[in-house]
């Protein structure tokens, strides 16, 4: 491929996190570079169409798996539980002040600018997460093909 | 080289890291890449022998440390201190219902596949580690060595 | 560019990872590499010039937030909430007994070899860091430089 590419590894299930990976992904947009997201555990939980949250047909450890995990990008925690003092609401506000967009509007940007969602298989199978529970682009994939796109990858990151 | 090399960091000590990481090194294998796995800091703690702690010749602080940490990886905890409610157990029993091998299992496997086991020098003389207290295949080496691989690494993550 | 080059992303601010990143650094600069640490979010707060904390034309979170996030790399909490009985004491403690440098005498000895310091643009804006607040040789650059540095890499690592 000529354009240059980048490829995130999405494991992680925290909003300041995915704040940094969605900033790096739209940048990269702007740049040209092709974008792959590979969502797998924890990451997956911010591909989740927040109106699609289905418990048919689940186990029960599936169903609490559901309803106790984050409902999309806005429900993420903070990755920091050191800093006590420090919520989300307060860095939501700082970024407010700042007229910083919210995590929801960069996942919207990258979606509209084409950066490919892949969603990786064992993991929704783990969780019990259905297909149709994710926004509508996403494809679920396996290992092997996140790895033949990150090596082709000029910046592989595992976020 | 002619063979793709997948590189992984294993500075984590939290067991969805260590499954995360031990996929990818099993799918890699199964693709005919060469796989490296450089263990610092907690990532050591899945390289432990269960059978083989020693507490000769430590510190009070060294023994504390290995009394401790996991004693090998299926005593790893997990890394979300965000879900509160999901457990270590209710994450075993999703992947017991889903038929998927636990963390013990990929690590036999991979080891089986020949992957490439490194632990970090100055990580084990901080924790007070024994290469004797390791799985048996595992090469002490340094830092540099670690850079001089995964600068030949189509893919290098730190997870 | 001739030398080997490796690009870091530090995100997170906590002091065992930062000693991580800091050892590969200077083990780089030892082996003639070249080397470019993009500080964003948590990292930042281990780039705070100890003495030079100003709460001036600061909103008021801005300033609850420079008043409660550390003070520079010595005061960096660990990242290992899980280990809850491993303090950053006792970590302290085994690395003096064997005589390793401690967090801050790395990264006296990175900015010693020319390593270059980048900090994100954006996580200052939100966190109401001025740059100076942090370390004289820090520039201060956005995402595009970030990837456009990355991606000419042999090594790129988010930590």
């Amino acid at each position: 491929m000529d354009r240059r590419h980048l490829s995130l590894l999405m494991f992680s299930g925290d909003y300041d996190k995915a704040l940094a990976a969605f900033i790096l992904a739209n940048s990269a947009c702007e740049m040209d570079m092709s974008v792959t997201m590979f969502f797998a555990f924890w990451g997956l939980t911010m591909l989740r169409d927040p109106g699609k949250m289905s418990l048919e047909d689940k186990s029960l450890y599936e169903k609490m798996f559901s309803v106790m995990t984050p409902d999309g990008a806005g429900q993420l925690p903070l990755s920091n539980m050191n800093m006590a003092g420090i919520g989300k609401g307060m860095l939501l506000k700082m970024m407010k002040d700042n007229e910083a967009p919210a995590l929801v509007d960069f996942v919207e940007s990258a979606r509209h600018k084409g950066v490919d969602f892949k969603a990786c298989r064992l993991s929704m199978e783990i969780m019990g997460l259905r297909p149709e529970e994710l926004l509508p682009e996403v494809r679920v994939v396996d290992a092997r093909e996140y790895l033949e796109d990150a090596m082709q990858a000029d910046i592989q990151l595992f976020i």
